[in-house]
């Protein structure tokens, strides 16, 4: 590809660090760079930060459209960010005017959980399926239905959060008003809370592996732990696994999409919940063709957000063209 | 509308009785008749009886296409029926050849969740929106989804199957293989068994509406009682409210549609479930836009089956007639 090729623009948007990518209209990513977004010094400032990066990653570059994938809540219809709790100061921040504008170019602002589904849809794990669910395990679990190429949107255009389905209803009591939600369950913090609680019972390396501190035990320290071959840590991955494997059951129940795609940092460790999480999904065997849908890990890690953004930037401007 | 004006045919087959209906492309049911199936006298006099009654029911009139929604399991693409379960000795059944052949027109065969689903939403309680998701609360938990008027499916054109959704990992054991699905906590059977175990610890009107035979306590016996003020239907019907809210909240997480329309037998008493069922539903609110969502009872009864099927018939006419 030339230099001279025009491009579009992905940039993943999260609470603490902004990516964007310049991206060949195939999908392949040209340029990429990272910086953290510092939220708190006010939107104007990170408008900024956004367009300084842009140019960075362009590169002289013609740009064709923009696309954000951004840490929700977010306000599509007027590409807004309304996220004062991840983005401190952050709300209702118009974010597309100033960058389409500064730009000359048409922007679109999507759900980051749903630029990732596309992004792996694009050119990761779900590459080309005719349906397509994706689950980010990190600090929350996202969850993004990809149809047709298309990203799925529910009444009004809103984003389904299918990372608080419940499946307990003696679990614990989520922000989301529900009992034993699947992120309540299952998330990086409710692992962290889960692990330390087990610690505090019985002896696990993991407690070395946190440096004594069993404050620091989470997800990541678990994981080594099993890899080492500790009883607890080992117990909880199968556990986990087994949660992961309730939800995503319902989804093949609910949706029987043909993959069903796992990221986010928490699925680093796929690997270590693949058993169980299969043998719990395939329990459903005898009603839907559970077997069928594939249960595949993420591919793109940190850049499937960026990659799915400026997909969506590409959809955009085609759409524009057959307009104009 | 003219007696010469062409009709659809719309077909119910249920494991004990077989509607059928003719139908205006406009969506009027002109014309209806039932009869028991009497599957065991063999497929070939089940296709007899078929024929005879859309002959009943057409009256004479031109016939453009015949539609089937079957008690699955079915063929989808070799419009075959595979239900030894209900239907029994209908196992790999042709049901389409004969019936196209006899009346010289196109037919196709739908899952009766599926048809159902695209009558309410043709001529029902969804009318016309964009997403809906349709629930049917019987002998089982049937689901199913129309998605811009069309029937959705699944990997591999397979028919999702919500109502096994799993609830609690503490629940009952389903012959889905999977503890505490929907169907397992909620549907007829489930609380048949319940109830009755309830019957047998204290005292309930319930026990004498059923004739003082405890096994012949089931949802209608529970639904009549609550109606008389009886305590312990009514803590039942709260408590089934609330297991259909979490199946409902489920939906509404993973699908968000515009609107979710519950029928069925046990739906009949939509009305006795309705507040703890929505405020179950509506813990959800601060995530997604729950109370955007309709929770409505169906509206065409039994009719819901003939006139999707119907529906069915009239699209499948109007795409061969695009291509022909």
């Amino acid at each position: 590809m030339s230099r001279s090729e025009p491009i579009l623009i992905g940039i993943d948007l999260g609470g603490t660090n902004v990516r964007a990518g310049a991206v060949s209209p195939q999908g392949e990513l040209l340029n990429w760079s990272e910086t953290l977004i510092e939220a708190r010094r006010g939107p104007q400032a990170g408008v900024e930060r956004i367009a300084a990066l842009v140019n960075t990653v362009a590169a002289g570059r013609q740009i064709l459209a923009i696309g954000i994938g951004a840490t929700g809540p977010i306000d599509r219809e007027r590409g807004a960010i309304q996220n004062p709790y991840t983005l401190p100061t952050w709300e209702d921040v118009d974010i597309l005017g100033p960058l389409s504008q500064r730009f000359g170019v048409p922007a679109i602002l999507e759900n980051d959980a749903d630029a990732a589904a596309l992004g792996e849809w694009w050119r990761g794990a779900g590459q080309g399926v005719k349906r397509l669910a994706m689950v980010t395990v990190g600090t929350g679990i996202g969850y993004a239905l990809v149809l047709d190429g298309k990203i799925y949107r529910g009444t009004g255009g809103w984003h389904p959060e299918g990372g608080h389905m419940r499946l307990d209803p003696n679990g614990p009591l989520c922000y989301c008003g529900g009992n034993g939600c699947w992120e309540s369950l299952a998330a990086g913090p409710a692992i962290a809370r889960d692990l330390q609680a087990a610690a505090r019972q019985q002896p696990t390396r993991m407690l070395d592996l946190a440096g004594g501190v069993i404050e620091k035990i989470d997800a990541a320290v678990m994981a080594e732990a099993a890899r080492l071959g500790d009883a607890l840590a080992l117990e909880w991955t199968a556990r986990l696994g087994k949660i992961y494997g309730l939800g995503v059951a319902n989804i093949i129940l609910l949706v029987l999409p043909d993959s069903i795609v796992l990221g986010g940092g928490v699925m680093r460790s796929f690997d270590l919940f693949e058993a169980s999480m299969r043998a719990t999904a395939a329990q459903t065997v005898p009603i839907v063709p559970a077997g069928q849908v594939k249960i595949l890990a993420a591919q793109l890690g940190q850049q499937a957000g960026v990659l799915g953004a400026a997909r969506a930037a590409l959809d955009l401007y085609q759409e524009k063209g057959h307009h104009d």
